[in-house]
C-alpha cells in the first residue's frame, strides 16, 4: 500500500453524490496495491472500489486504463467496470487526486496457485488478448526492453550491495537481452502486472482480473512470460514446470501461440524477470522515509533469471515446439 | 496497520465454513487499526469483519473483549456482534492465530468532527458507560496511572531527542500525577480509546462505537477525558471549547456527573494526555524494522498535556461547576 490520502467524509459523500450509487454507507483503505489509494466503499447500491489515483501514476494514461476496462468488461471479460458519473464521466477528483469508482469484484486471490488456477489463468489471459485486440487507444509499455537501462543505471551503483556480483551480471544480460529482444511478434494490449493478487477466484473457477493500471501495447507472449514467472514458481525459485504447462496449455486452447512467439518464450521470460529485477532492485534501494510499503527482496527474480538464461526452448516451460 | 497476517484462500473456507455465514466472496486487509490484522469479509450472506489478534493482544482478554461486545450490543449499543460458530464459540483460530469475525457496522469516521459530532459522542459513551454496568467480567487498565512510570522509563533516556527537555518534563508531571490521582471516583467498563476513527457516523446519527481492544475497569470519567482530547483540540492543539462543552452536556444528559468527576475532570485530562504522549514517545522512539505503521508524533499530546495543566476548573471545557 502506498501513502494513503484520506477523505473527509464530507468531501466523501459530495463525490459521490455526482453518481447515481446512493448515499455513502462505509468506506475502508485496502491493504493492498502500491501505486494508487484503494477504498472498498460500501453504499446503498452495493460496495465499489474507489480508487484515488496517487503521482506514480501518469494521469493521461487514465482515459487508457478506464476505457480499457470498460471495453473489457462490456465484451464479457471479468474485469471492473468503471461507473460513470451523472455527467458521464468515468473519472473525477476527490481529495485533490484524480478518482474513479469501479464496480466490486467477488473472489478471493490465490496465495498458493495449484495446476488448475494456472490453467484458469491462461484461458483467461488469451481471452483478455482477444477481447482487447479492437480497443482503439494504445500506450507503450515505459517498463520494456527500451526502459530497462536507464532503470539499471539508476540503481548499478549500489546493486552489489544486495548481491555481490549483481550489477555485472544484470550489466550482461542486459547487453544480450537488448540484442536479442524480438521485434515482430504479434502485439496488442497486454495486461503487463498479471500477478496471482490480480486475479480473483471463487472457489475453483476465475472471477475477476484487476489492476489494469500497467497495461500497455507489447508481444502478447511478453504477457505469458510475466505470468510463468509469477504463477509458476515454488517458494525455493525453482519452476513448477506441470503449472507452468498448464498456463499454455490454458491459453493456446484459447488464442494458439505461432511457432515465432513458442520459439521467444524463454527470452521473454528471461526479459520479464529481468524488468522485475530491476523494479524490484530499485524500490529495494529507495525506501522513502515513512513508506508504508515492504519492498519485495529482488533475489527471488534473479533466480528466476538464472532459470530462464538456462531454458534451451519452450519445452522448459512443458511446450512441446 | 501492523504487519498483517496472510491467509490462504484454502484456510479461509475452512475456517468460515465453521460458521452459518455462507461461502467466501471476498476478503480485503483493512488499512486501519494498528494492533490486530482486520479483514472486510464478504460471504453470501453480507460484509462482515473478520480479526486476527496479533501478538500485541493478550489471547486471555479476548473473552472480555467478545462478552463485551455482545453484552452492549445485547443492550442496544451500536457495537460489533461477535459471531458465534456452530459450536457456539466467538473465538476461533486461522493462520495460527485467535481470530474471530464480528458484524460489519455501517458509518464512516469523521476527520474533522464538528460540534454535533461530540454531542452525539458524548451521549453514546454516556449509554455504553451505563450498558457496561451489569457486564460480569473484568479487567484492569493496564495503561493507567500505575503503568505510566514503567513506560516512562524505557523512553526516558531517549525522550529529549524528541523536544528537548522532555524527560523532565515528563517526570515531574508524572509525580504530580501520581500524588493527586484520584482513587474513588465511580469506576466500571471504560472504552479507554473512544477516538474518532473508532466512531462511525451515518450523516449526522452515530452508527457504530469499534474497537474495543483497550477496554478495561477504570473511572467513567477518565472515558470522557479521552474523548476531550482526541475530539475537541483543533489541528493547532487549542482546545475547541465548543466542542468540549458539547461533548460533556451530551455526556450528562444520559448520565449525570457528580461533583467529584466534575472537579477532576482537568487532573484526568492530564493524566489521558500523559498516557497518550507516553504510549506515542514510546512507539516513535522503537519503530521496529519493517513496520507498516507511521508512528504518530508524539508532541501533539505534550500540547494538550501542558493545556490541562493550565485548567483551574472543568470551566476550562464549558462545564459550569
Amino acid at each position: 500500500m502506498a501513502v494513503y490520502t484520506e477523505i473527509s467524509s464530507d468531501e466523501l459523500a459530495a463525490f459521490v453524490a455526482g453518481y447515481d450509487i446512493g448515499t455513502v454507507l462505509s468506506v475502508k483503505g485496502i491493504a493492498e496495491g502500491v501505486e494508487n489509494s484503494n477504498f472498498l466503499l460500501v453504499t446503498e447500491k452495493g460496495p465499489f472500489i474507489l480508487t484515488l489515483y496517487e503521482k506514480r501514476v501518469d494521469a493521461d494514461d487514465l482515459p487508457f486504463f478506464l476505457g480499457l476496462m470498460e471495453h473489457l468488461a462490456a465484451k464479457g471479460i471479468p474485469c471492473p467496470l468503471p461507473v460513470r458519473d451523472r455527467a458521464g464521466s468515468a473519472l473525477g477528483t476527490v481529495a485533490g487526486r484524480p478518482a474513479a469508482i469501479i464496480t466490486f469484484l467477488s473472489g478471493v486471490w490465490i496465495r498458493r496457485p495449484r495446476r488448475e488456477h494456472c490453467a484458469a489463468l491462461g484461458a483467461a489471459l488469451a481471452g483478455l488478448h482477444l477481447a482487447a485486440a479492437d480497443f482503439p487507444l494504445s500506450r507503450p509499455n515505459a517498463l520494456s526492453v527500451a526502459g530497462w537501462r536507464k532503470l539499471f543505471e539508476a540503481s548499478a551503483p549500489r546493486a552489489d550491495e544486495v548481491v555481490p556480483g549483481l550489477a555485472a551480471e544484470i550489466a550482461g544480460e542486459l547487453a544480450a537481452i537488448e540484442k536479442a529482444w524480438p521485434a515482430s511478434l504479434p502485439s496488442g494490449v497486454i495486461h503487463a502486472d498479471l500477478f496471482p493478487d490480480n486475479v480473483f477466484f471463487l472457489g475453483d473457477r476465475l472471477s475477476g482480473l484487476i489492476d489494469f493500471y500497467f497495461a500497455c501495447n507489447d508481444m502478447l507472449a511478453y504477457d505469458i512470460a510475466v505470468c510463468i514467472n509469477s504463477w509458476c514458481f515454488e517458494p525455493d525459485d525453482s519452476l513448477n514446470v506441470t503449472k507452468a504447462k498448464a498456463l499454455l496449455d490454458g491459453y493456446v486452447r484459447v488464442r494458439p501461440l505461432g511457432a515465432d512467439e513458442i520459439a521467444a518464450l524463454p527470452l521473454l521470460c528471461r526479459g520479464s524477470a529481468l524488468r522485475f529485477l530491476l523494479t524490484r532492485l530499485h524500490d529495494w534501494l529507495n525506501v522513502p522515509p515513512g513508506a508504508l510499503v515492504v519492498p519485495k527482496n529482488p533475489r527471488e527474480y534473479l533466480n528466476k533469471l538464472r532459470f530462464h538464461q538456462r531454458a534451451r526452448s519452450a519445452a522448459a516451460y512443458g511446450l512441446s515446439a
